[in-house]
């Protein structure tokens, strides 16, 4: 089984940025972690703070690979692009947040992004990816 | 460990109730399975289609459980008590979401909940409930 | 032929409250003269302030009666619960409201049930009820 | 007994325009039928795509008449004009519609002229008709 | 003089609730105390997570008691019914809340229940409750 | 000096319609009145309930005369084509209203046609139509 | 006859502000103009940039003058407080603008104090005033 | 090829109206050179001010013609009946506008017409005629 | 003992302005009574209509006395300076009013004040004024 | 003439992406058969999915090229800087758009970029291509 | 070099007042230093709370100094008159803030001030006032 | 001392952009000018189209340099990520803006950026850069 991991703007800071709300571990080291945790699956992993090369990346593994985990950050509220991305590929993708977005600010309550994907999982810090995956697996 | 699930109003004709959009498998049925995947743990299970019942069930299980697991339903967007309730008690709640609410009328955008709870994993179906459980156990 | 009329929260006083928007004559006194007007039909009448009551009683009648009347007063315009239920259903709901809702305070504009019934008899007093029955017999 | 119906935009086409939503009757036929059912009240009719048209009929039947059923199509969320006039007159108005509006598009939930009618009845098909014509009889 | 205390949802928490916002004092302990400064009044006091028995407890007091005083909780902000029961009983209602709702979060700048009431007395804690009993008091 | 009057839909209802808002004289008969006041004036008059009738009518008049006096009537609150006739003329329009539109009805507060006109005299009754006329002649 | 003229904030600086908005002729100039073309009437006139002084002058002019001109400016969009001391006096007050607000910014279609005038003269230049002035004289 | 050119209100001013906005030529001239231009189509006109005329003629040519070019002018933004009438017949709609509407006012922003065209050309002046013509001829 | 009483705008007219919302009485014959009724306290009165006066006055009294009442009056919607006042000092402000501000028009449900104000008691008559007092005195 | 077809995010998907709604046809088959069908004409062609890419690429064009066309899918309701960019060059741009955007989401109602181009052509399919390039053609 | 400094409500608190948002300096103590600063410079000051004394200061320095620095403190949400004396004056004022109002309350989001001003100048705590002085002064 | 200015999208064609709005010097013309202005600072600069560019600039400078000025064009009213990225860095960033954007259009109103930065100078044209600098030298 293949997954990608795609990781929008910010979160190559993750660990330097605001630990109070985003936690103090990096992304590489969490990853490192995850694939010692699931040593079946192939987790690929690509970050950009940069729109278009997130819809790159999604129409590249879109009809490639089998589950995407999308962290759009701040691109979730803004994109309507990225949003039509997720809708015009073929593999499913998976939405997850480190932070409760519903606590944090107004503009934050929008999301452009979350009505084509496969299912969203928010707020459980750096264990949405864990649970990402798990979604993409078979269920009960 | 000792987890309830309290479902909210309508999920008790889950199976009958528009399957298009939640499918076609009664709640009891698959908890069953859900026990016999998490034989570990203790499942407890609550339905009402009373508000004020399930902020009491809340408020029982919320100083004596390791974790409640909340699908509340159409109380999710229209409920500031429910809401009140998640905050006031101790026992971290997972709120679940069977369909996708992105994808849904533009009042259920509106999350009178969330703010309070663990994460949020929503739109996988009944398996959202699984990975709910899954969430309260230990992170990687 | 069988029917169930469901009124919610504060129509139980009838006939004490506001009289110049509600009119001075009881619910049940009503029901007596509505009987003997339909007397081929069984009119049955639940009446409940708890909005979880109101839902219990539209699964119970929703999969075995003809009709549903259902008057539902202020959750009309906050619930979201008793919206899903008429949808989730299999017996045609009729909505009644005694007063003109649309000459009404803003609020009352809002309408979170109306999507789902076979259709809305508003304005007509306690006549509403006569018209949502004739409603559910045989057309033109 | 003398009543008339006022139809609005576009429901000359009835029959021919959008069957799923306003089914394939046209009104004349079915008026026919509306006629043979009520042998003893006069029935008239008045169809207009012109806002003003409807408003000059509802003054010249608005003090003779013993009731009008107004059917205003899509001016029933444009005109403050129809509004004003059907609150300028004598004779009681009942509103129509055939399709349940609270189902349909977010700008028909706006309504101009529900405010000054004796009663609405909305989303019965044409059946709407038969029950406006009934609330102008005298009730139980 | 008889007066009825009405609490709502998550009320019967107080204490143990968020105790930054709402106090450390059970409410049994603040009503044993408030039953000895008013010695001559006698206070009865009602709780429910349940939005319909509060309605209920507002019909039955409402045609016998000298005063209500009622703290609708989260209810406050989105109750039409309540708002309703409020106006179709006789009884004076005072309106109370324990914490300053507007320096608080923007849903409950909301309030359906308080066009009703007699009169509203916000944001002294506990001490709310003492001053609407002294207000169903004669005054100067 | 040649000055027309357009009154649009309703408002040959004056005197009929709604006294407590609008009066009890009749256009007609108030139109003498000022007839007589103004002998220097050539004062036509023009009705109609129909919106594009106005506009043609201000399209004939608009070249040719040396004012008009504009009552759109509910057609001031909805009408984008009768605000670009204003703006597609030469001859000023004064627009008239006979009550005070500040307070009633929250959509009277929406103006489309005021922002070309050369003026607005609102609320005073009939006598708003005189002081349009002294608008038109020479200032002090 | 006695009239008081209310003049708010910046109209002090007519004529020289804007001219291309307001005009180029001082308020005092116009006001000599103004009394010789109404020789009968005592015209009084009071400027105020300070809020709470306009209102000052309301409460004191009125209980004893026939009538007031207020043009109150920029409070006009913002000031409930000068709204409500028209609503509290006795003497009929006549509102007036120099320019048209209907063409200007969005703020300035708010209007806080029309609610509780006689009636509205807008858009007409200085000339405003003696159109306000004529319209506390009697009527045709 | 038979298509009907229906214009909408005050477009019988072209070349008089605003010629900064909407250009100096009048449609009739206009027309003759687009006849000329396209000698093998019959090309018919129709122009009102009248909101239901445009009605009427859409639903006379709407099952007759092979196309309609339909500049709505001011209904384009306050019509729903247009709208319904664009859905209700067969021909296929052009929707043309001579301005750029999203550089004009907030009001113009909202389309209620432009759902059921087949497509929209808008801002090119008089030649969005021509290119709503070529785009009723078959694709490259 | 030392409190001050601040009243804002309008309020000196009280007895006078609009006595079904306001009543008869005259604040300064209340205010002899409320000493009467409070001996050991020193009631200090101030009032002004120019909302800079009462941001003064909370000013000089916010350091010295043990409580400030405030009727900010329509200052309340519409004064961000009176609220960045009362949080600026150190005595408490209780904010009292007079009417029931919820039963009234959509413009005074802003409340720009609040926030800051150690409670709020609405809508008992000038009775608001003697329970601000006790509310000041110590609890149960 | 030189015209440079600039193709914003997801429109590299063309032919594979939800061809219910965006056709079949993939835009370099398409672009072919513009060339042949406009043999008199340079056309260039540049996609990519990142915002910033395509203001570069208006930047270059927009001094030197005779016309650009523009299809900036999702930027289209997003981007203040595409927009700004529109309007920074002097080479004319045409905005089309493949479906129409008016029955689609209400997030796409919103165009931020419209307001500077030469016209726009909107729900042609690809059609919209060729018009967008006989718009920038003579006129008749 | 003449300059006028205008501090609006609440500023003649500063160093009292929230220290945590606004500092713990005085202003007069910051002005020494200013003036020390600046000793080319003749720096005068302005505090009032009264909205229209400010308005009367713009006045008074409008046609005289060489520039006014302008902090209206919480004027500057809600005062369209302090905007209109901006505009209608010649001076170039500066508007300064202490705090980041970006990070503040919704309702200090609103800016009625600024869009008459030559610059503003937000956060910087008291060396807002420096910076702005230096953009008086002749740029690079 | 070490300060990088990063521009936004567009900014690379000042000089030749609206010169009307933004003047007539390009940013590298007047760079220069800058720098020999403030000798002893190093200044650096960087300008991208590219959103994440901009967030990549500012994560590589944010550690690094003693200040950041940032004028992110029309991304300041649309990117979240960029507002994330300010406040995720360490280095303080100071806002410019070249036009007064309180006086521009109402999108431009929305700073979805400011609320992290140290301050903000809007309006002074290229002189803002000036000021900026001056702002990250020590105050008086």
């Amino acid at each position: 089984m293949k997954i990608l991991i795609i990781n929008g703007p910010n979160l190559n800071l993750l660990g330097k940025r605001e630990p109070g709300i985003y936690g103090k571990e990096s992304f590489e080291a969490y990853l490192k972690k995850l694939r010692k945790y699931f040593p079946a699956i192939t987790l690929e992993y690509f970050q950009s703070n940069v729109e278009g090369e997130i819809i790159n990346a999604l129409h590249n593994a879109g009809f490639l690979y089998d589950g995407i985990i999308l962290n759009a950050g701040g691109y979730t509220h803004t994109s309507v692009a990225i949003g039509d991305a997720v809708k015009a590929i073929k593999t499913p993708v998976v939405e997850v947040h480190i932070s409760n977005l519903h606590s944090r600010e107004a503009y934050r309550q929008v999301n452009l992004i979350g009505a084509g994907v496969k299912g969203s999982i928010t707020g459980f810090g750096l264990d949405s990816y864990r649970l990402a995956i798990l979604s993409l697996l078979p269920p009960v």
